[in-house]
């Protein structure tokens, strides 16, 4: 049967068919060949503007974090502050929240200025409000918020550092910005930062809250924002001020412990003087600070009772900048 | 039947016995008068040298800490040290493990400067071992352990701190001195400090120990160093060294997490120099940091795999000593 088989395509095809055979399959090794060495060509990084799909897998969502920066009246600052912001280690995505009413985003300049590491998307608010930051955005898909004022630089060393201390401590808003609360013996309490008398807990400060606008916290918080009670909504509108303070309140009840803990930061610059709109921010308004006193008064009473906790940790980053930031003259 | 009753006393014992009867009551009256007025001044701190029994509840178990002090051939700076810790704020009771093998403790000179704020045991060994204080010592009433060496001042306010912050991490090894150990492409790793090279997990130091001689842990952990392997026994009486290092492999495989925090000091001084007894203490030998990197890859062995995790948290007191130590130029 084998010898019978074989004798079959001379019998039947004849040479010239033979022939044929192996030129088409010369042709198909050839063309086999030039397709495998095309195949690196195609992922090659030179290809021009090749627009690449955003790889949800590249970052983690437990290993990474979204920034969300509101911004008003300030859009100079903001671009400046993409360019650095965009390139953070661990970095998911950028939420901008765009509080400028009826003004086109520059989402088209963004994108023509493209490509970018990360995906940013520009939230486009019906009305300039304060605590539109503190939306539960659909975009967010990371466990960790890193919440930023649009004039506010912090060094990526900084951030790299104070997301590694967040992800040890998650329940609690890891931050750059410290301030307390006093109690007085009226039982009125009044907002201030250390130029404040002690607290009196043993020596030194204490911080009682860490300010949102460039610090670290779950994003689960921006979830439970959304079931405050309708007068913490109508405190912020009103003095479109205090959704920071809200929120340590928020935090501290869920918690039962201080709300923030603080990071010294290396390297934090406000930029607010190199806006060219003129704009300076609303902590420049001769209210302010009597405001977020006025703030938390009135969040012991819609909470009915102070939930704000004292703290006197203070996290620095072993080793850095200087390899011998904790020398003693041991 | 009233009248009957008043006229009996009149009647029955006559005018003699009335008056003996007043009398006795004046005097009665006036005794009493007399011990009311002086049962204030028994209580009186003027009164000399009554020994005060120690109060067992004036310092809950769970509120203060145990000193243990190990102390070989330099009674001259314990007795300084002494006088300093024993005031240390929440210290409950202060023991002394007297390695001086067959010489008096200054148990009775000790008496004679009495009365002391806290009691203090002299516990005799009968052998000169490092790894005595390590012992699980049934006078040991409260959670948290101060260990200190004994030529080690560490100030009252970095105490007080540091212990507070055991309380917010009461599994770790809350303590002043911070050391590493590093791998090397050979798998034999090194001990060391911030001159070593740094492990290279992002930017700046890193460390995976925090040394026992300074700092405070849970008393739970004599408990559990004495049901480690007889290696280990014998490798510390073998080097007379790097019981502090079984310590912190002990307490990360226990945790699964760094082993230690570091609390950055502001006062911590090394009082080897005061000495009058021409004792130096044992990390001058020359072999001192050779045999700890020996101890680090025998513990390896002994443990079959390296349990030691590098943090880079370093803690300071918010806003001490200087009011504003956390103050940025935003």
């Amino acid at each position: 049967r084998y010898f019978h088989f074989c004798k079959l395509p001379g019998r039947v095809m004849g040479i010239r068919l033979l022939r044929f055979t192996s030129v088409v399959i010369i042709v198909l090794l050839l063309v086999a060949g030039a397709l495998t060495a095309l195949l690196p060509n195609i992922k090659d990084d030179k290809l021009p503007n090749l627009r690449r799909e955003p790889k949800p897998q590249s970052q983690s969502a437990l290993d990474s974090f979204t920034l969300i920066m509101q911004t008003y009246n300030r859009t100079d600052l903001l671009l400046k502050l993409l360019n650095h912001y965009q390139a953070i280690p661990n970095l998911h995505k950028v939420i901008v929240v765009w509080n400028n009413i009826g003004e086109k985003t520059p989402e088209e300049m963004w994108n023509s200025l493209g490509p970018h590491p990360v995906p940013v998307v520009f939230k486009v608010q019906s009305v300039n409000r304060m605590r539109n930051r503190l939306q539960n955005f659909p975009e967010l898909e990371t466990k960790a918020v890193l919440m930023m004022d649009d004039d506010t630089l912090v060094s990526a060393h900084d951030l790299a550092f104070a997301f590694s201390v967040w992800q040890q401590f998650p329940e609690h808003i890891v931050g750059f910005v410290p301030r307390k609360h006093i109690s007085t013996p009226s039982g009125v309490y009044s907002y201030g930062s250390f130029e404040l008398q002690n607290p009196g807990f043993g020596n030194g400060d204490q911080y009682s809250m860490v300010l949102i606008g460039a610090a670290f916290f779950h994003s689960g918080y921006l979830e439970d924002f959304q079931r405050q009670p309708e007068a913490v909504y109508a405190l912020i509108d009103e003095t479109q001020n205090c959704d920071d303070i809200a929120m340590n309140f928020l935090v501290a009840k869920h918690t039962g412990k201080p709300s923030g803990v603080f990071v010294k930061p290396v390297d934090i610059r406000n930029l607010e003087k190199d806006t060219n709109s003129g704009y300076s921010g609303m902590w420049h308004r001769a209210e302010h600070l009597l405001q977020r006193s006025y703030c938390v008064n009135k969040l012991v009473n819609i909470y009915d009772g102070m939930p704000l906790k004292y703290s006197n940790i203070m996290i620095s980053q072993f080793g850095f900048p200087n390899y011998a930031n904790h020398k003693n003259k041991m």
